[in-house]
């Protein structure tokens, strides 16, 4: 009989920050028993992904593999971490397990998608476990901008790993549970092998803050406005909300929740139980008539995106209400990386109406739900793990992560999406390469990164569409051919219309083209796209697509 | 006779960072005549004007008053202020004015572009002026991140307007002339009636450092470095170039300049003659050759640009050179707004060959070329203008800049792009509103931001774009219509080809047309595009741009 082994192999999320999917696996090679934590979604931009709606791990070598899997763990409900488990179900088709919040998120989310919401089964914390083949898992409590999230103490004949999902380590985390370094000791206490940890914030230098310590200064703010106060921050960051709706409450305001997002997560928390002692909210038609300088709206869109609260507002009236002169908007949040063009443009909308605008870059009204580096540090010494593998980051992130291990004296490797890492030995060893990819929802289909369906978009973004029309008669052409242009310029650097001079040239050909040629379709189309090509190219400075339409008649 | 006046009007750069062009006027309505300050471009992006090559500002309002030109005055170098005089320059043809650095590389833009290099005058700083009509124009040496940096002094009947250009106050800016305190204190003393001022750093609440505050961090960081040491920066930032050749020289170390923008500069500077103590550099053939260790790369590329020397090293060998385990990679400058996903590339592909990487997070290796906060409020009072125009910035940063003005007790105005003010009175007041907008160059050509090519492509990269064919005699459809699709998954969420679909629906609607519809091909396009895109969204959940085009055969 072969040595069982205990194996990690990230799907998604090691390298990027979005998207996770992690598996682990023990048995006998090729024959182990699988559980995966976390089916997250990663969003795309116009640079790499124009039209795509949402982003998902490519599963297939899971789905290959779907009898050898046990379950599935969410960690928590952000979008990257739960955001494909509706999608992707049903090409699975095992329990999932997740804390309660979480879990009614992820009902919502397998009924939005036609996956069996009773897939989705509440599990209680440490140290209540869950018995998954070779498996036990424990759901660790942790705080992060999200209620009840947790890390994961998963025990397998091979020892014990933590995976700490998102985390923070924060005492005073408003709502939910505080870090408990007794707890912390107490799971570490058995021993760790593995400690399979966020990277986010390793490059930040300084001790992370508690979510407390934003409230008084937000308090300050409210209190000292004159106008009406509107603020964002991401709907899921609870705590965050309950924060800024006190604020309003102290300062004698109503408060209202802006957007469909902001409603539901708060809904959910009072649903699920963890949020009992929300300020009471107005709704939208009632908050028009309060005078605004009673009046705090909290509202969805801290990233700037185009159809939420904040950018309608910034763009006029959203039910109702609008801002104005005197007024005052509070970015409760951080601009991630790639989302600056968005909200830079909602700030100067808010601008040109009179608005003040405050946003984080004082330091004072946000604070992160991931552990810094020194936290990171701290974490290391707690578990003692015979190894770390850093998790939840960008290459570089997963780099400075492996080289904090090694200043503690622990075994480390920075692994990749694809890299199945053995955790069974003193350190880790890469067992093998997993063909990983993305997967593409377009509209209501899903189509592979890789497919050529987006490329074909971006290189019409890029260089325009051409469509050339002909009709041949036997092997002769009927007609002067017809072009239509898509995405280009009418007139070239000759004035001459583009569409003409590519007709010209084409017709040109046809006249003189070979019998041979004339009767070969694709001989045909190969040439007339070169011409197309050379001729814009020489008017127009582009090389467009091109697509050329033969139609014979018979 | 009418009352003379003086107007500034923004045709770009105001309510922007980029594209900046001024204009003063001066006489009867009407009747100014006018002088231009700056003709700059600014750069497309991928989410709203894909496939574009470069941005002007639309100088159809300059054109169309081409006889009422003096001259045109270029404040220095940086393509947001220079960058569009070659391409433009055809279309108002006047003299151009800047100083010997600046005019050097106008010149070669000319050259490039077809313009005439001899109208690009260079002319003396301080207390030289230039007459151009009712104006009298002196360049005022100011410290930037480009050397030969100017304000304006422009002398004009109605009182000595300051357009500071970009700049910040800088006592020991490594190369080029130091802010001289008791030279703008001349400027100021005949009485400043308008002070039209860079605003890009308003939010910043600390004093500006000095260029000379990097060198001795920088020095530090080469001189601890075991491997190769590759350092960034923008190639116009001479001084910085300096900084880091320095550097590298007194580390023991061979530099080499890489990117041709890099070598373009450092001639320049050379040529120009305000560049005569650079270290001496070795080519890129010779570097190969030199133990890494001793070795220092100074290369293009410190915003992601995918062609310049840093993408290239960090996707494998440039001219020979590779980066990997052990190598230093600075980035001495900070990451623009918007170019963080291309940086961010860079920095995970760096790495992934163990390449450490320093960026400007400690605040160490870079400062700003901008005047932040507390140096503008320096600047007002130092000017003690009637009135403070903020120019050079984005809505919120304009408004920011005229509050500090409103705190001095300076009157003051928010003037975006198009806003013509008068600035002949007590405070600004607004004259008229002038139609403003983009010209977008597109491989060879020049078109309009609103002409509709650009949107097309866009909605292609969100929508793809489906072309149905078909062919009538006389009235009646000849053969099936055919459908070709470019940018849309193959099978729709029936599993069916999609192709196939909207084949057999097109067809099927040509055979219940009436003869009305089939006899008019606008009605037909119209009814076919409708289905076509109805047909897609029941498939694949999209609506995509449709293209139709009706043969008949007579």
């Amino acid at each position: 009989m072969s040595k069982k082994r205990l194996v990690y192999l990230p799907l998604g999320g090691a390298g990027e920050v979005g998207m996770n999917c992690y598996v682990y696996g023990y048995g006998p090679k090729n024959k182990e028993r699988f559980i995966v934590v976390d089916l997250g979604v990663t969003f795309p931009d116009m640079e790499t992904s124009p039209g795509v709606d949402l982003i998902f791990p490519d599963i297939q070598w899971l789905e290959e593999r779907r009898d050898r899997i046990e379950a599935i763990f969410v960690t928590h409900a952000h979008e990257d971490h739960i955001g494909a488990v509706g999608h992707l179900w049903n090409r699975l088709r095992v329990p999932v397990y997740a804390r309660a919040f979480t879990a009614h998120l992820g009902r919502m989310k397998m009924e939005d998608h036609g996956a069996d919401p009773e897939a989705m089964k509440t599990v209680s914390a440490w140290p209540e476990a869950v018995e998954a083949g070779p498996f036990k898992v424990h759901f660790l409590p942790v705080s992060h901008s999200i209620p009840e999230s947790a890390g994961l103490v998963i025990d397998t004949p091979a020892g014990r790993v933590v995976h700490t999902g998102d985390f923070k380590l924060d005492e005073t985390p408003v709502l939910g549970d505080p870090f408990d370094p007794k707890l912390w000791a107490e799971v570490a206490k058995p021993g760790v092998q593995a400690l399979v940890c966020d990277s986010t914030n390793v490059f930040s230098r300084h001790e992370g803050r508690s979510e407390m310590s934003v409230g008084p200064e937000i308090a300050k703010l409210v209190a000292s406005a004159s106008g009406m106060v509107v603020a964002t921050t991401f709907a899921s960051n609870i705590a965050r909300l309950k924060t800024l709706a006190e604020a309003g409450q102290k300062a004698g305001r109503s408060v209202c929740l802006l957007g469909r997002a902001m409603r539901r997560m708060v809904t959910a928390g009072i649903e699920s139980g963890i949020l009992s002692d929300f300020p009471n909210t107005i709704s939208p038609e009632d908050a028009v008539s309060i005078p605004r300088e009673n009046l705090m709206l909290i509202v969805t869109g801290s990233q700037g995106e185009r159809r939420a609260a904040s950018a309608q507002l910034s763009r006029g009236k959203y039910l109702g209400l609008t801002m104005k002169e005197g007024d005052l908007f509070l970015f409760s949040s951080k601009t991630i990386p790639g989302n600056e063009h968005g909200v830079i443009r909602i700030m100067n909308n808010f601008s040109e109406m009179g608005v003040d605008i405050v946003d984080d870059s004082t330091g004072l009204y946000h604070v992160s739900g991931h552990a810094n580096g020194p936290d990171l540090d701290r974490v290391h010494k707690i578990m003692a793990p015979r190894m770390v593998i850093p998790m939840h980051g960008e290459h570089r992130m997963l780099r400075e992560h492996a080289k904090l291990a090694a200043t503690n004296g622990i075994a480390s490797m920075v692994a990749v999406n694809g890299t199945m890492v053995d955790l069974s030995g003193d350190e880790p060893v890469v067992a093998e390469f997993v063909e990983t990819g993305r997967t593409y929802l377009d509209g209501k289909v899903k189509i592979g990164a890789m497919d050529g369906v987006v490329r074909d978009r971006i290189r019409m973004a890029l260089n325009g569409h051409v469509i050339a029309t002909l009709i041949l008669e036997g092997d002769e052409p009927l007609g002067d051919p017809w072009i239509d242009v898509m995405g280009l310029a009418e007139l070239g650097s000759s004035k001459a219309s583009l569409v003409e001079v590519l007709e010209e040239d084409v017709g040109q050909y046809l006249q003189r083209a070979s019998n041979k040629s004339l009767a070969d379709d694709d001989k045909l189309e190969t040439e007339i796209r070169k011409i197309i090509r050379k001729s814009a190219q020489d008017e127009i400075g582009k090389k467009p697509e091109v697509t050329v339409i033969v139609s014979r008649l018979t």
